[in-house]
């Protein structure tokens, strides 16, 4: 991300007249780092990478806690990235609201109070007169809300169906090409895919976080991820595999939701796909999202094989939605 | 059109506050409708369905040229839907520059004047203080313009790859079934797949347009259709098509452009793809376009088996736009 901005400060002062500082940087290793007078990013890289150290030359670390900092160091924008704790969306949900409450726009990456708390979230966002923006939470940096919200107008998505966590995708495609489960899960370890802890992914629950947040963005619902229908990968076995494949199927994880007549059904479990469906496509650490529309019919998203620049994009992208707007201060 | 504006008549106005009425209607075949005071939408179709007429009751034909119409009857913005002269870009290039130099915002479906004279309309409509909308002219109502202008923001496209002409696409899906060129093109017909005169789509004509449209719009070029190097589908036999299957490719009309060092390389023609390759899995009359952007990676999009009321979403995408600008008037 600070190398994105670094790269990027140019272009952005020439085409969008928009110069940036960053006042603080808060971390769990490293700890708070803060300078209202702005935070020589091109510095705090180099000693990262030479001296794998955070605070730079004059700037001491900060004693405030990230709440604190979030409370009282000038800034126009918090951007939000810590890991999902799916079960409380904490710490993300408290830094969120306690920004939104000191009159800050927030933009965050984590899906956890997305799908949690959206609905609140964005009334304390419009009572403070601030924008919640959260492009990256599902699909890194593509532009999946923004796509619905900018460029679909007046079309109602009636529901939805994705293979959007690449964790359990990237292990079922290299359940296809012949590996066991184990086998692929630390495949998926070695090259950075999974993460030291992989339950959430493989039990579904990342998945689910994000099956959620599209259902209560998109589809105006109110559900948790905890009220999605939930079937994770870790029990699938080779010869679940060649039965599908047997049937002419391939095995993805589906994330799916569609409005029926009182309410959303929302479901991530494992489905046999024929190969003529968009999602049985999916490779690798790809996602894959079709939205069906009421006025445009299905429209198919593919992101192939993101990396964390995409991730970064995100933020870029949400901060340059902030710039455009009208009342960006 | 008509249809899709009086089922939205009711959300229109309460999502948007948007109350509108129709001027005038002109067409090739049953003359030019005028009536300041607003048609009647209902009507005119009722009559057209029961009568196969246009003039409806009280409201006499109008003596107006589709020219004089633009200019004289009272509007605020001119829907251009002529079909597409790929050589000279007319009549639309004309009612076009009348409607902007007459103040009117346009919403075009004909990508003609898009690939011949993006950068002279654009400035005619900057001059004229107005807007030039033309979203269907690539993938109906699917908003690849708008996805690029609003949800891309800071990205540059520096390419792209795709599969655009519906009816190329499916003759060659229907040859991959063991048709001939002439069986599948005479099935295409039947469908109402391909024109009368299918030349512009077989000979790669309206693929150049898109991929000259797409490559003046996205990539800032000033090309036209003529430079776009192409080969259409129609001396390809079920030999070819046999010959990729062997190498385990498929055939699609492929359109694409990447910038080199000092140009912009443009093509239209048949190439065989992998079947991993997201364009090869296009199927029927769908369509498949990869963005290639510098912060995004690659960005892929598909429309699956559109219809009509896809291209008549496009104008109501177009129309909303309008209406959510600051200047709608």
């Amino acid at each position: 991300m600070a190398r994105l901005l670094l790269n990027q400060k140019d272009s952005l002062a020439r085409d969008y007249r928009c110069r940036f500082s960053v006042t603080a940087i808060a971390t769990r290793s490293r700890g708070v780092l803060v300078d209202a007078a702005g935070i020589d990013l091109e510095r705090v890289l180099e000693n990262i990478r030479s001296r794998n150290r955070f605070p730079i030359e004059n700037v001491a670390l900060s004693k405030l806690t990230p709440t604190q900092m979030i409370q009282t160091v000038p800034a126009d924008v918090v951007v939000e990235m810590t890991p999902l704790n799916i079960s409380t969306g904490e710490p993300a949900l408290t830094h969120i609201q306690t920004a939104l409450s000191a009159g800050r726009h927030v933009i965050t990456l984590n899906k956890g109070p997305i799908a949690r708390a959206y609905r609140e979230l964005q009334d304390l966002a419009e009572n403070s007169g601030k924008r919640l923006l959260f492009e990256g939470t599902v699909m890194d940096g593509f532009p999946v809300f923004n796509l619905v919200r900018e460029t679909l107008p007046g079309c109602r998505i009636l529901g939805f169906r994705g293979v959007l966590n690449s964790t359990t995708n990237f292990i079922l495609c290299e359940m296809e090409q012949g590996k066991s489960f184990s086998e692929a899960l630390a495949e998926a370890r070695r090259l950075g895919i999974a993460e030291a802890d992989p339950d959430q992914d493989l039990d579904g629950w990342d998945a689910a976080a994000k099956t959620a947040a599209l259902i209560n963005v998109l589809m105006d619902g109110a559900v948790t991820p905890e009220k999605v229908e939930r079937e994770g990968i870790r029990h699938l076995t080779s010869e679940d595999l060649e039965k599908a494949r047997r049937q002419g199927k391939i095995l993805k994880l589906v994330c799916e939701a569609r409005r029926t007549d009182d309410a959303i059904f929302a479901r991530v479990a494992p489905v046999p796909l024929p190969l003529s469906d968009p999602l049985a496509r999916t490779e690798g650490t790809s996602s894959t999202l079709t939205l069906f529309t009421d006025l445009m019919g299905p429209v198919t998203l593919t992101e192939e094989n993101p990396g964390v620049s995409q991730t970064a994009y995100a933020v870029l992208s949400d901060l340059l939605t902030l710039v455009r707007s009208k009342n960006p201060g």
